[in-house]
């Protein structure tokens, strides 16, 4: 009996780029993979063909990018790698989120319409897209007010990134596009309705994005017509109230986009997810007790509950949010690999090009120290705190320092810094009942720093582990793919048993150190210490940051112009 | 008539070297210099010749070097200016202090007799010898128990550097040479007895490093023997209650100095003075109403006052200190220039080369921002905290970093730093009674650093000027030379004579911003909110401290290896 390989694909749409990775649905193992850059990037200072100039904290993308890209990703991993589409029984994509736009009644994306095209409203929001600020700030004073029940499940506070905010821009800056806009829809399920001609909406975006639950829906209509009347209908009109859960087929690849794609019509499609939550089944955890950490520039934390746990200040609970039947939570961190980054970029006079030898030696030597022996102690709050301050005007703080402190002294306690935030997530997730029992880690960084994922394991007490993918992004998306297509067409019936066959973890496993048990309880007390004083309301932090607002005023520059992104 | 030069000459004892410099009498002229290192330098690793392994924090020198190298600067400035020796009407020098050794009762070392050349208790110890902290913590509890009347006129602590805790650590680990020492004697003193053959004391180190008072005299007996029965009779045998103003004669060149200076004999020598107090007339000031601060690596701070002001947490108030009819005080901040250099060598990958450019430039890109535009403060303890904390446990901090943070943003937050913890000595000057009108910079930075200088002035809210010389306590030692020789042989009858005509201010003058004052202020606010957070007891900043000590205990280290100096 010969063996027929049967092959996922998933496709990892980043903010620069396309990732295509084939992956033998049996085994897990990775047959090929392509990236093809978007053509336009991420737009932040004028729109292109119409030159509009666009203000600050803006970042558009142009969605025919992703169309050209995934194609030509596609394209290339199944000439490289040999697949025959034939043997393709399912297809999956992840992208980052929130990432939106305004389309037309059958998805043409609004910024398509040459009539349209030089409205900068009319163009994909990406991710960081930060000008929605005002909108965001009147969305949390209006919900503490009415209590509307679905904000705790936020930590308390909706981002300037997500759905509602941006879309509730539009309204407030371009009436007109808001009005045009059949409907607003996450980047996400807009290139899986161009794959198979179905729009569909799904569960992750919409409920760590967009507020939705299970149980309660989105925000009601009295709720968003009190923001601004016209607004009442956005759900309604513009969006869906059919949320698709993870795991489910969004349809079939249509005759179109098997052309663009290379791929055989009628494949199927998994419904969307987002980048760093398909990593979470990726890496093999499908049921509470993991922390899975995708670690880069910066750190998303994801566990799973079986139940319903609000937990203060992480970025969002929802039902089938990760995995299909179980709550899943998200908390994060904005500055890690951006925070090592920007020391040795400072240490290499503002270079921006390969520091992977600087970082190698200021590790080695970070390495030789022990636990308190820097006497540094840092907040690592570069990029503001994501969990759980939830608060983008923190900054970060560095105190212990002396004649004879060294680069790789501070290196140290940066990664130290972003490893007893780490804990202080894992215990705030504990105790609101979420189970931490063990860390999977993925992403960049662990591939990277031995030394920092030691130091997760020795501080946070819990063993750690690495994904074998480098790209598990991807994979996971694919492994939704196969479960897309079912046992029955080759593939899996639940991502439960893709990921028991296709996601493996590395070999190194990082054991915490009981030798250093105490010292390190000693340090995170300290840090916390230094935490909470410096979050309080009124701390000398918060006095100097509101100091330097004002002197930016006075300087007449723009706020924010040289500050860390919100 | 033709006009007949009269010089005076001035040399200046370093931490490295003798710096000789001839000065016209009459305008105060610079007519030449030389500058002769000393033959051992420092010694910190093992004696010369015997090679006796020294314990960490030690710190000594070989009086010899002293001889020499004043003998060969005087000669290489005699020669190089043309000066001829008969046109000296006065000498005058000035050292480090507490730089202090072990005598006979004829002045000769006792590290010079051959039987005592491998006992390091026998030689030299310099002024940044800092083991001697058991015995400085000894004389400070105690001095605190039996409410001691001196202690308050010292900020309430002694320090490790000074003149009873160096004699009290020779008792305890090498009592025979404390018996040996007929003599113990500060290098300033012992250098004015080679030249004069007479044996006298200086008002200032005996004030500032002894603990004398013109009205009290030494610590008493009864404080000293309970310290240690053998200590008992410090004062009376090994010191001298006949403590000489400054101005004053010491006596005249002996024949033996005459020769290995080139001097003539007879020519009249000025009792001993300190680098920096004799820094003050230099710059011109001989009355209460000016801060002089003498900028370099560390900055050290000099006042007047009409009578006796008690200062908290400075370092030292003394009658005839610096001006004889006045009290002068000291206090001081233990990195300056050196936490600049700290931050260049970071940067610089710990370079300890030429980093002038970098200064600069980092400088300039420093210079282009406006007060709190930074968004960032600092705390300048790099080095511990001199005045007015007097706690060496202390340790640099820095709040405010973000991703956008420029390596020139946190150089100028730690320039910053350093001139808000002046201003907080120029408020607890002013608030003990001793009146800050002004300021006058001398020393290497002011120099150096303009944007330095400009930040003095807008943050004290104080006109800033600077000397014109740039060897000011060598100018400074000149003048009390021809004060020594009085108006009568050509020099001057007293200091403030001898300063209205040979010192000089430079053309800079530094006005503090009215502009400005608001944002200065808080500024300042922020600061010092943080100082009294981070200084009091239980700290943050002092948890960590001791975290660390413990740590450097677990790791076998010893303690003080890798840290700030004491």
């Amino acid at each position: 009996m010969t063996t027929v390989l049967r092959a996922a694909l998933g496709v990892d749409f980043g903010s620069e780029s396309a990732r295509a990775l084939l992956v033998d649905v049996a085994t897990g193992r990775e047959l090929g993979s392509a990236v093809s850059p978007f053509a336009h990037g991420v737009i932040e200072d004028r729109l292109p063909e119409t030159g509009t100039p666009l203000p600050p904290d803006w970042a558009l993308q142009d969605p025919d990018d992703y169309v050209a890209s995934m194609g030509a990703a596609v394209h290339e991993a199944l000439r490289s790698s040999g697949v025959d589409a034939a043997s393709i029984v399912g297809v999956g994509i992840d992208f980052t989120a929130c990432t939106m736009l305004p389309t037309t009644s059958d998805g043409t994306p609004l910024c398509r319409l040459p009539e349209l095209r030089a409205e900068p409203h009319a163009w994909v929001k990406l991710w960081k897209h930060h000008a929605a600020q005002p909108e965001a700030d009147r969305i949390n004073t209006l919900a503490a007010a009415r209590g509307e029940t679905w904000l705790p499940r936020y930590g308390g506070r909706t981002s300037s990134e997500w759905f509602l905010a941006k879309s509730l821009q539009i309204l407030d800056e371009a009436p007109a596009i808001y009005a045009a806009a059949d409907r607003l829809i996450e980047a996400a399920d807009w290139i899986v309705w161009q794959l198979t001609g179905v729009e569909t909406r799904n569960s992750c975006t919409a409920g760590y994005k967009a507020q939705w639950s299970r149980r309660d829906g989105f925000p009601d209509p009295g709720f968003l017509g009190a923001l601004d009347p016209r607004f009442a209908d956005l759900v309604d009109t513009r969006m869906s109230r059919d949320i698709r859960a993870l795991g489910e087929r969004a349809g079939e690849l249509t005759q179109a986009a098997a052309r663009w794609t290379g791929l055989r019509p009628g494949t199927p499609v998994a419904i969307a997810n987002v980048d760093a939550h398909v990593s979470v089944p990726a890496v093999g955890v499908t049921t509470p007790g993991q922390l899975v950490a995708v670690m880069g520039t910066s750190t998303c934390h994801l566990a799973l509950s079986a139940d319903e746990r609000v937990v203060p200040g992480a970025c969002g609970v929802v039902e089938d949010g990760i995995i299909p039947g179980l709550f899943g939570h998200e908390a994060g961190q904005a500055a890690v690999g951006d925070l090592f980054g920007w020391w040795a970029r400072s240490l290499a006079g503002g270079e921006r090009g390969d520091l992977g030898t600087l970082h190698a030696q200021l590790e080695a030597d970070a390495a030789r120290l022990r636990p308190g022996e820097t006497g540094l102690v840092a907040l690592d709050w570069w990029n503001g705190n994501r969990s759980i301050l939830v608060d983008a005007d923190l900054t970060g703080a560095l105190l212990g320092t002396t004649l004879a402190t060294r680069p790789a002294d501070i290196y140290r306690a940066l990664l130290e810094a972003t490893v007893y935030g780490t804990r202080v997530i894992v215990e705030t997730l504990e105790t609101a009942g979420v189970p931490i029992e063990g860390i999977v880690a993925c992403g960049g960084l662990p591939f990277q720093n031995r030394l920092l994922m030691q130091l997760t394991a020795d501080i946070t007490g819990r063993i750690v582990r690495v994904s074998a993918s480098r790209q598990a992004p991807a994979l996971g998306s694919a492994m939704f793919g196969a479960v897309a297509a079912g046992a029955a067409a080759g593939g899996y019936d639940t991502i439960t048993d893709a990921a028991a066959r296709m996601a493996h973890l590395g070999p190194d496993v990082y054991l915490p150190s009981t030798a250093d048990r105490g010292a390190w309880d000693e340090g995170y007390a300290i840090y916390r210490e230094l935490h909470d004083s410096m979050a309080a309301q009124g701390s000398v932090m918060r006095r100097l940051r509101a100091s330097q607002v004002r002197a930016r005023v006075a300087a007449g520059a723009r706020t924010g112009a040289t500050g860390g992104a919100a």
